[in-house]
């Protein structure tokens, strides 16, 4: 039991009071959406079978998602928001060279495919694509916040995002050929070759 | 980068004969998605209905196309074929300026992003998003020759796409906040200024 108010207090998406019924709803209707991911296909998912395992009404996942897409994005948000820090490696182009790798192989995966496709499928709304992006700004934030601190000299964030992250998800979702041996470091390079 | 020429040059769809009869199945399904789109949500369209305005039956579009979120893809993608060569403005950097702008301009529109969700639905088989991302690069290397039969310095197709095209896509599909007034100026600034 204790451990089930944890889980929901850590799913809860912020100003939920935590254990409340609304964190309840979100907290089981997540997990009825990634329990059915596990064994069916996207496309065989109905908010009818969502609400049966969740064990609420559908007109409850309509009233709060809108539509199934909708709730898709909002789960697959949930999974991508990271779980820890970016690495300390001891420096500022590690630390990048690092993270970025680990950001590709993860977004490159299956899995990580399939929640990007779930977070632009609601591309209407842009808010799930938008807070998909936030986490990696963040990320990146901390990596930069902790070069700050050890004195480098640091590019500004969005640089950052122009110049390694969004070679990264062009690469995933339209072209894996630029995504050669050496990407991520060519990547890194352009960012932290200073201007002449 | 010959084996990415011959990439480009693989993905153009392959020769249908004009005027023959796969060619007009083509022609008139493409034309009822259109007219469809145009007057209804596409969370409204079935391949029953299009098969019925195109004149032909639905399995002859299974057959075809597998489904309707490939159909929509497919059309998308022919949609995004561009008509004609980027303007010749007399230099590299306007060249670029010019087309990346337009590009960027088109590609936010709502009928833009509805293209670009369309091809990104098709995520698994990813075709249609590499077709999409193909003509780009046909477009930046028309820029890149013709600026090399002028005797200009020209950066490699591969960092014409990292540089300059895949910021401009992340900021349609994931963060318009980077989409400030100096946009596609500072991504060509970052291209042609030289490492040190």
């Amino acid at each position: 039991m204790e451990a089930t108010e944890k889980k929901v207090a850590r799913l809860a998406t912020p100003g939920l009071r935590p254990g409340g019924r609304s964190a309840r709803v979100q907290a089981s209707v997540h997990a009825a959406v990634q329990a059915l991911l596990a064994e069916h296909d996207r496309a065989e998912l109905s908010v009818p079978q969502v609400a049966a395992l969740a064990g609420v009404t559908p007109s409850t996942i309509y009233r709060r998602w809108g539509d199934l897409n909708e709730l898709l994005a909002d789960v697959a948000v949930e999974r991508l928001r990271p779980e820890t820090e970016p690495a300390d490696t001891g420096g500022l182009r590690s630390d990048l060279e690092s993270w970025l790798e680990q950001y590709r192989e993860e977004m490159s995966s299956e899995p990580g495919r399939a929640m990007l496709r779930d977070v632009l499928a609601s591309l209407g709304s842009a808010i799930g694509a938008a807070q998909c992006c936030a986490f990696s700004r963040q990320q990146l934030a901390v990596i930069a916040a902790r070069a700050k601190t050890r004195g480098d000299v640091v590019p500004d964030l969005d640089a950052m995002v122009e110049v390694c992250l969004a070679p990264i998800l062009y690469g995933i979702l339209f072209d894996a050929t630029i995504m050669d041996e050496g990407f991520v470091r060519r990547l890194v390079d352009r960012l932290l070759t200073p201007a002449p």
